[in-house]
């Protein structure tokens, strides 16, 4: 019996994270593959068309995302089950993500980094977390848990969501009607939400002018976005001229509309915005394959599958 | 009775805002003093040494800062109780700080910084909160809640204290014969220690090289020193030839053994190292002045004085 590895650039380091903690195990990485019969059990990411039917006694597939639409691209893909993969971590390198952001902005890093490259020793003014106001898009679990961190360390909370939640301690604004009054209230937004009809192009700059324009505690010199959801939901060029009119004061972009970002994009050299390449949330080789592991010495002791995906969208 | 402020340069700020606080009190502005006899409490920073002992009646001295070290350079420093300045702002902030930090460096944000400035867009593995081993050395106020922030963000967190300490989920070391086990454990240093006698040049390069060599995990680049503490407490050149020699990834320094840090200090070009201008917890006059009165307030309702500074180092 034998696991493979098949799709992901990172196929070797998860080759090497496997059998690490795992010694003495037949992984194999797609395509050495040695005995095509041998495969039971796949770790999988945008595996080649036609490649997955090549094993005739494959019984389940471990899907590297939490979605199966990199697997169902595939036309000729075995009718075994497939296993989603539920980051614990994920949730945590979000938090980390936009707790780091936030900190960043409210404490003048941009500024003290060009100070430091000047090697000028100058205070500046900074806000204290209890002075400033997050707003979040977006309260599921991901949202749910920023606030839960800025709110421990002091900042004040507000979220909006399409419908409406209750979240302890979050002053929450729901639709359309609702949004005006949430943006006047918030001096940093945090964009957490999906990429649907509905939000495409939702963060432009008709809404970033209406940011808190009063309220504002003076040393907090502006607003500020963070984008660690999808970028498409942004407009950038519409951020660039915000920020080139001082309606926004900077950003941290970990999502563009086209990425990687283009060489050539004027966010780069913007020395005050922080770019980072979508890995806000990045997913370790360490949980990928603990999870797949886990998978496998649930199938050793028959127990039952767990987070299979529903091939039936229309279930 | 009347109160004395002295040494501040922000003196004037403080007996305006005193005034303010509480009409009718009797503050004085050192030089300024009238009958020394008067004066009972007096709020303090850096006062000129030989100063203080010309108050016959002076009851407590009030610390501006955290530490007393400002204060016990004054050889004739009278015996009365010294208050320590615990500002609620002064914890948060510091917690701000060494939060900001600590994910700055895991989070590889330095080399993040250095790829923007190229347009490079490359992911670079970092390693999750839950993998890296944060080491505090000084486990006060300010040293306990930046444990319980980091904790919240799912970091593992030791700490080192001259005599033993118990605190929640923190491993404790404790005095010269558990440091060198303290700091194999430890991937990023924070350092919170007052600067006395027994601190001065501690963090040199011997001590940064039995920093974790084995242990960490290997997306965390190597160890990193965050100093928010004194600056005396540092060795500068030792710790930038432990940077050169790749003993140390990075490092977060907010004070220098001569501040402001020299234009020409080698510190200012090092890309891995992020340097403040000591103002990693500034207090505002506000909240000071606040205290002091509290404290005044505290004494004539013969209430037990908090905050006292123990000033034998021995304990």
């Amino acid at each position: 019996m034998a696991l493979l590895i098949i799709g992901s650039d990172r196929a070797q380091e998860f080759h090497k994270t496997a059998l690490a903690k795992s010694p003495g195990r037949d992984v194999r990485i797609w395509p050495d593959v040695g005995e095509a019969g041998d495969i039971k059990h796949a770790l999988a990411w945008h595996p080649d068309p036609g490649v997955l039917k090549t094993f005739p006694n494959l019984e389940t597939i471990v899907s590297v995302g939490a979605g199966g639409d990199h697997l169902f691209k595939d036309p000729d893909l075995p009718s075994v089950p497939i296993i989603r993969y539920i980051d614990p971590d994920l949730t945590g390198r979000m938090v980390e993500y936009v707790t780091l952001q936030t900190l960043y902005h409210t404490r003048r890093m941009s500024e003290y980094r060009a100070q430091q490259a000047q090697s000028r020793w100058q205070y500046l003014p900074e806000p204290a977390a209890h002075e400033v106001r997050v707003g979040i898009m977006g309260l599921g679990v991901l949202g749910t848990a920023c606030a839960r961190a800025l709110l421990s360390l002091g900042y004040q909370v507000r979220g909006w969501t399409r419908s409406p939640r209750d979240v302890d301690d979050v002053t929450c604004y729901a639709g359309q009607t609702e949004l005006d009054p949430f943006l006047a209230e918030t001096d940093i937004l945090v964009v957490l939400l999906p990429f649907t009809p509905d939000t495409k192009g939702l963060i432009n700059r008709g809404l970033l002018s209406k940011l808190s324009t009063t309220g504002r505690h003076t040393r907090m010199p502006g607003p500020v976005l963070i984008n660690a959801g999808r970028g498409g939901v942004q407009v950038g060029d519409d951020i660039l001229a915000s920020l080139d009119a001082g309606e926004l004061y900077a950003a941290s972009l970990d999502v563009f509309e086209v990425e990687p970002l283009p060489a050539d994009s004027p966010f780069w050299a913007h020395e005050r915005v922080v770019i980072t390449p979508h890995n806000a949330a990045e997913s370790t080789p360490d949980s990928i394959v603990a999870y797949f592991l886990d998978h496998i010495a649930r199938m050793e002791n028959g127990e039952a599958m767990q987070n299979v995906v529903d091939r039936d969208p229309g279930n």
